[in-house]
């Protein structure tokens, strides 16, 4: 049956992408990529060098913090990261809520190096006064890592509090910031990480190559992390209301949620079929992302890349529509797995 | 003072670039980036699994050989092929002849695997008497490492005579074919390297990406590797005779002179200044490379990516009217470093 709906479309006529990346980005930003640069010409090594120079400017780094520009996934930057920065008889505590965390985890493990974990269910942060006893109780512990935001539920970790206990018991400190950095404050200075790992396609919302020069103008154009993450906040709270007056629930409570991706518990109504959801919202025009919890079934809404609240207001009276053709009456959650 | 010539530029308006990589690449191909796709959505999971099946068909790799995708560098592939092949323990014998087999041979040093190197001159192949010897004295050899196109000085290495005595000896045989691949003939099922590495930016004209699809399209739509090399095999020829013509000296002999980058001696007259030169005929829209010889002060002209043997006319005639410009009468080549 075709919508009645004209699709949404991005300002390049894409779906957007509600998911926590790769995300949709801005035309400009892709545009400067329809051009080859020789990688050896003054004009390109400019254009670098002010990438690398203004990117710790975003995280008040002032002097203190260098760029190290990586090629590759998240993955693979925080591998970079924790091999790099923990070296052979290291031991690292690691604070673990979600897939990320778990996966940082795997990292250190291939690499042989010594972890104690901290592990919370993926709705709960870390437990401050028990961070404190293992840091306490484990002298050999030298580095402390965390997720900034939890892309498996979108939770948001107090990550200034865990540096100031790192700062404490003189540990180094490493935090993966992928999916937050350029959103969510993070004043390097003052939190004094060793090492953030960031992508350049999350919330700076560039892509690879040089087009990362036009995103960072951009970026700074809209009033840098505070102007990006006012956008991003609006877009979560559009959100986050409109589902809840649909009858969603969302898994984090307020104070846990960043204004990043969004988890909703999956309804228990047989007739809400999720790749028949996601199917009939991306032929809406709309991209979501599935669940990866193990606390609830789950799927996931973005709020990032270069979207504004008028979008998530469409995806939501997509949302309403496709119920409506569904014939799902109640939205009540599924119970947890 | 201004050109009296409108500047040469691609499809998209930009400067030629005559280098190794990143090159000029197709305006289709590019502006295929132009638009944001889901990661997990079946659209773009059905173009990235295409693109995974098609790669071995260049090299005749049949259902023996896969496509195992990388992100980064030509030397992140070239290390992940080599410490992912050579176990430690294991023994390379390396056919060195420029820097990017030098290169090879520090990711192993770094790896911590043996290596045993068979090193000539960067204008002269590896002497197959001499590896068969290497190779009948030194059963613990286990793998032989060789750069296909070594685009330090553009010269062709014999990778079908050095795969015959890899099998002959039993040894594991890892070809780098950053430059080469889909440009010069590979028969993967003849020659048996137990890899090849490869990337989407030099001979396929591809950029990072989803875009990689549409090269990979116009790829075989110009005929695949027979046609991509016969196209470049008429740059080059053009290239050479025309710089010839104006007093260049090339490098290398006709025989081992491989058509992806072509290296001419720097010449004596002092009135040719390599920066000049090479701004001069930026300006003009041509975009060439330094040297990176040891045996002789050198720059590179490269034959590949969206280039036709017209554009190699008009760098020609933009060369010749540079030589005059500068008045540089005698281009005798300067003395062997």
């Amino acid at each position: 049956m075709p919508s009645a709906h004209k699709p949404a479309v991005s300002d390049t006529g894409d779906p957007l992408l509600l998911t926590p990346g790769p995300l949709t980005t801005g035309k400009r930003v892709k545009e400067v990529m329809v051009h080859d640069w020789g990688s050896r010409d003054a004009a390109f090594l400019k254009i670098n060098a002010e990438v690398l120079a203004r990117l710790p400017e975003i995280v008040n780094g002032g002097a203190d913090y260098v760029t190290v520009p990586m090629q590759g996934s998240g993955t693979f930057a925080v591998e970079a990261m924790l091999t790099t920065f923990v070296p052979p008889g290291g031991m690292v505590l690691m604070l673990i809520n979600g897939a990320y965390g778990q996966r940082a985890r795997k990292i250190l493990s291939i690499a042989r190096r010594e972890v104690i974990v901290h592990e919370t269910p993926e709705d709960t942060p870390p437990d401050l006064a028990k961070v404190e006893a293992i840091l306490e109780a484990t002298p050999a512990i030298t580095h402390v890592f965390v997720v900034h935001c939890e892309t498996t539920s979108g939770i948001l970790n107090p990550i200034a509090e865990i540096g100031a206990l790192a700062r404490k018991y003189r540990k180094s400190y490493l935090v993966d910031s992928m999916s937050a950095f350029g959103a969510l404050a993070l004043d390097a200075r003052a939190i004094r990480p060793d090492a953030i790992a960031a992508s350049s396609n999350k919330c700076i919302e560039g892509v690879p190559g040089v087009a990362f020069h036009q995103a960072l103008t951009e970026f700074f154009a809209e009033g840098g992390q505070p102007g990006r993450g006012k956008r991003y906040t609006e877009n979560c709270y559009v959100l986050i209301e409109g589902m809840r007056a649909l009858g969603f629930e969302p898994l984090l409570s307020h104070n846990l949620q960043a204004p990043i991706i969004v988890t909703f518990r999956m309804p228990a109504d047989p007739k809400f079929h999720f790749q028949e959801f996601y199917d009939r919202l991306k032929d809406r025009g709309y991209v979501i992302y599935p669940g990866k919890l193990t606390v609830a079934d789950s799927f996931r809404i973005g709020c990032i890349g270069r979207l504004y609240p008028d979008h998530m207001r469409g995806a939501l009276a997509a949302i309403r529509d496709i119920l409506d053709e569904m014939g799902v009456k109640s939205l009540a959650p599924a119970k947890a797995a």
